[in-house]
């Protein structure tokens, strides 16, 4: 994300943020104040609706307001169906458990424990840390360049971003860092690399406890891993005697097509972490997937308060109920990953001749190599009715992360958008003004 | 809390939870799967309605489901409000922002900028600690005994309880520890303590980052420190050129009478952290309070997916408007917290000699100087259909978090159901059965 | 130590010195050139003759160049004995392990393994530490208030000056602190209050790997520990299951009376660090001395070049057989602690009525409660032909390290040098010319 | 080094060394105890005479006990000159620096501030971490696979070697790895791979505080950076702000040719590291090198007693004067060197045709690409009377590391025994019987 440190247009900043602080970022750069969402739209209190394909970044693959889901929410409201429950056992906690058992682990052949972390997909990460830190006895995690799994102190040594680092003169402690697939070039299999540092006893590089990686970094800049590496980091991995956590709080619940975005890879990670979409409608909720040889927690080791938001539990076996019981959503959104994936290309034909078209499924975007002309075309974009985001190291990415859900006349519209705000951007016309 | 490491009653454990993580607690005390709850009330599958003076361990301040805070949720929904907006500006978020500066802010004459972190207290915690690493550019922050400040890696480093730590091999890094008021007895001033080890120069204590402290230690055993004694502390930390953040999470939100539980005690920290109770029905949110001064964040500096939990905004909002436009509930929080006073001394009296009434407000507790005993007296609480846990460092404090709104009648009920329990567990007599 | 900061006085400073860095420290205090040292006395290129009550900080507790000690030295370079030998065997390692088994060993009829660190007291520390970490699985390391372990990156985070870390934004590693004997003044026994910090699962304090401790803090301000205290803090931490340490480099052969400061004290280390004194010319050498049950190391786990400096050896052994055959030293040390302890209470009567006389037998200080006017007797004293220095956390001490065979004359003569030169602050007297 | 894990033979270990600690390492290959030592010979007890080609790891370039150094020696001892001198002014100190700034500074250009640290190279190392950071405030050291700085704690950081990390629990603090020249094979620039990294804001890596590396690794494999790798890496360093740190202390003192390794390259860093052969006959000693303008030390901020190692100034003075006063000993290395990489690939092409001839100058080894192959070399060398060690990750390389001085018909006779001892190991005749 271009972060635009100029003062928010007067036309956006309602009085009530004046005294938010300044860590705030996306609404510096849609500032409007919205009011309501739906499906794959979202409407500002001037009563203008965009397209959103920033979508929750990710939190929100089944889109805005499921109605299916308010209505769940709202019967459970209604019965005064427990919100707070700490981590106690509650229906709807048994509820969600039954369905994620039954649709997403059985059908996948995946045997897992289910720790419900705090819910925010950092604390699940922290939780992955700790664990494969308790497993091993050891204390090195190896992360990967580009990578983004929170901002926790924890979790914050594993993140790749320097921006979220305050202050450098404090060390990230615990973290070792490896090269993503492909970040050597298309000649260097940075897997091998990995075994090969691991192997060496004088380079510097300890045996891990752990090793964590998104199968698609999402922050990093839509850089989708081959499955072979994803397969080669496992068998490193545990070569080596570290547990191999795959982190698909963003390309998870079927962003990349099927709910975990490493099935179809022939592995099985030790550790999962899971966020963003699993509520279904964007709720605070996390889950950390442990093989139950690993589950070694003494109770009440990693606790929290939020653990047990029944609201998303409610929200969560719904949508998983709603969207996983049949391959009906998969095969959209594979349909949907083709329409996002041939209109990027043609936006690269006719506007930007050197760009790639990244990422996989409906996990995908535009590199257009230049973050100021990324951040241009959003600008552009969002003038035009599309709330749509940049990612990457230098912000050069845009990201495509519409809703699986988005009706193919919408998506074709969003696209549409982009296309015309390409157009606009390599023109060099004056971009359209507010409220065209 | 007592850990239960054996496995869960037969009776209370639901097939479905089978895959859950042992790191689960509060389940395994009370192995019952609850439905609803309302108001002071909670109910199992089974049919039977237990009095929770357990709440959220202080997330529900004003009772589960809130007729009023729950008609907010099914309107809000109902109209698709924005569920999920990232840090977006919303409807939702204005409407708190202007309840919270009109009638928590203002009327205490503070000015605070408000970051909303990710919507867990341990996120609130890394911020502050990020925060004044970054105004101070130094590395300590200094926590106290008994403190308990969150699970993920920074806060953990301030949370005393040894329990969390998994891996006694992995150095906590960047805090140093101070004694609370009163943890070396009656005699000796530990706030003059800790300005004399930073007064020397050869104490080994570093010129603190930030000093962060609770003022009634809730999972620390219901230790109140003393207005003086903050005090002193707010002066020593900025006489050592600190930042003074007070750990509100569990405290504040009205649970030992003012919003705030410093409002009366002559200090304005310079960081204040809430959660718990903020969003007035215990859904996941929690907010930095910043100084303006030290609000020098960069954008997105500290970010996260749940910043914006807006069903979280709006129960706090209507929360804010219900509960604190007026001092009726203050009032009748300090006559219901007279009431568990009062109890808790006869309890005392009558079963207990030696315990001592700690804690302040409604944030109560008896210490019976014995773990197993706070065990047992909880154990048969429940059985008479109290939800009621234990705190402190040997868990040996009977925690007595009723909601403030518990209606007189219901708060003599369940302290009544605690003295049974207290005079069951010290006359011998065998627990009665369940369901009885 | 005050530091001046001020430019070396253009008499002192020889242009040879001046591209020495910045770091320098006590060549400021003293800033003549010296060439030729005998005994307790130390000659400037001027042609003056010193006393030497600063001995190397307790490095030369048998005197400056120790006649049979320089002739040791001198025969075996003649004969070409091993100069560096990384660690082989040599003679002259056999010769010093002979002579400190069984000089040092037996007699005080301990067992340990020899560890040769690398030369410095810092050195051993660290392989104190890593020791302590390997054997115990823990990280954490109990050092005291006002104590000196040394300044590489493990020792100084043990180390309580302040003036030797760097950088405050980066944290010190792997150390938690306590309180030195007396340090909460006569009635706090702070061996009990580690022990209930200990044992307090919620006091924030580890289980710890190690306990290291100096029985007379030097460079902390001469602070003597209690012997029941030092027994104390050794119970504790083997109750804790932590390693018990000693860092008798400063406080160790013979400065306090026997060869280990501790030996009367009815216990015995898990782990002792010895240098300064212990190649009885000054030279460079340290040793930790390991339980034979806690020698775990694999080869070459903890090495350098330096470990085997044989010139240190020789003159070690040769200084073992001199010293410690017979008691005759002891005695000595012993009536001359009584009149350095004497002269010291005289020149508190005299001019510092609130002074403390502190340490214990030649590791003895007077505590002005003043660094400036410690500063000026020691600079006083100087201009009077005494080398000595302060210490203490604001350098209040002025410290007396007179090598432990000073004849009683010159010991007299340098005490008067001191009263003198109190008499002089305190009357307030121009101090005298250089050279007068 | 191989380790032995084995008892020592029987035959070499005198009973004065059962009470030396497991961690010793060198005399468990050489067995023996030594008794003298001259220019590039050993003699053990029983009066045999070894070649020595380890010569202290590279403190002894100039052989053992240089005649002149010892007359030095004993002269300055017969005079009573000060042995033990803290860091104050003395004579001898005077003289070295004198010596050190006109023949080796003034020469090579140099302007250097001299920081005389604790007398080990670890010390050294640990003196530019902390002074690099306090220049820039940042905590990130960036250390190059395969490098050795020492075992302290910050030192170990930087050190790649497992085998000296005792507890894989404890995480290293404040170092990143990157790679060395060649480590990802020829066609890829490790510079330019750090400037990338350093460059992209999401990789992972910090900006540093220093940069970190030997010219040639001694312990790492012998592995000679080429001089255009070593000025890319220093304007790298530079360009993302931070101090380039050359550590000399194995390569430097003429061991590859020039006093400094990097003298030639066009390079001049900003701190050195320099130890080992500085003090000319082996004896403890260390020096940081300090561009002026980052010479920002407070006094005694780094300190240590034997900072002032008088013996090791007077030595290093009259090595100086010897050696570095005119080209004879830099063009007799030059010469050697021819000899023994011709020597090397001799015995390359005669017994182990896939061996490469490693390192440069007086830096030399043979890497025969299996650990168990060089020890089998080194240990029937060693029978035959030649000392000699491997190195590298896997103890693969026969490390050549003769005094600068060996005269060439003993530096022909240890190689021939060298190239005997290979045709031994490929041939399989049974080894040399001792003493044969």
């Amino acid at each position: 994300m271009v972060i635009d440190m100029t003062r928010d247009s007067s036309g956006g900043l309602s009085p009530s943020f004046v005294i938010e602080s300044a860590v705030r970022s996306y609404c510096r750069r849609f500032p409007m104040t919205f009011t309501t969402a739906s499906g794959s739209t979202i409407t500002s209190t001037e009563g203008r609706t965009y397209l959103d394909f920033l979508a929750g970044c990710s939190a929100l693959n089944y889109g805005h307001n499921d109605p299916d889901l308010v209505t769940a929410l709202v019967d459970y409201l209604t019965r005064n169906g427990v919100v707070q429950g700490l981590d106690l056992q509650t229906e709807a906690k048994a509820d969600f458990l039954d369905a994620f058992r039954s649709l997403v682990l059985e059908p996948a052949g995946l045997e897992y424990r289910v720790q419900f972390t705090g819910p925010t997909g950092a604390n699940s990460v922290e939780a992955a840390i700790k664990l494969a830190r308790k497993v091993t006895g050891r204390s090195s995690i190896i992360a990967f360049t580009n990578g983004y799994h929170g901002v926790s102190l924890g979790a914050l040594a594993l993140t790749g971003n320097i921006s979220h680092r305050t202050q450098l003169g404090f060390p990230m402690v615990g973290a070792q860092r490896a090269f993503f697939d492909g970040y050597l070039g298309p000649d260097i299999d940075t897997a091998a690399l990995l075994d090969r540092v691991l192997s060496d006893p004088s380079s510097g590089f300890e045996p891990p406890a752990g090793v964590i990686l998104e199968t698609v970094q999402g922050e990093g800049g839509l850089n989708a891993a081959s499955p072979q590496w994803v397969r080669s980091i496992a068998e490193v991995t545990r070569r080596h005697g570290g547990l191999f956590i795959v982190d698909d709080i963003q390309a998870g619940c079927g962003r990349t097509g099927p709910f975990f975005s490493f099935a179809e890879f022939g592995v099985v990670p030790d550790l999962v972490t899971l966020s963003k979409s699993i509520s279904g409608i964007g709720l605070p909720m996390a889950l950390l997937l442990i093989r139950p040889e690993f589950d070694i927690w003494n109770p009440a080791e990693h606790n929290g308060t939020f653990r047990g938001n029944n609201l998303a539990f409610v929200a969560a076996a719904e949508a998983l109920r709603k969207f996983w019981t049949d391959d009906s959503l998969r095969v959209a959104a594979d349909r949907r990953a083709g329409i996002v994936a041939a209109a990027l290309a043609d936006i690269a034909r006719t506007s930007f001749p050197d760009a790639r078209v990244v990422g996989r499924g409906m996990f995908r975007g535009l590199n257009v190599g230049d973050g100021a002309v990324a951040d241009a075309v959003c600008r552009e974009a969002f003038e035009r009715g599309l709330v749509i985001e940049t990612s990457g190291a230098h912000d050069e990415v845009v990201k495509v992360l519409a809703p699986l859900t988005t009706p193919d006349d919408q998506l074709r519209d969003g696209l549409e958008i982009l296309a015309a705000a390409a157009r606009s951007v390599t023109s060099g016309r004056p971009p359209m003004a507010v409220g065209a």
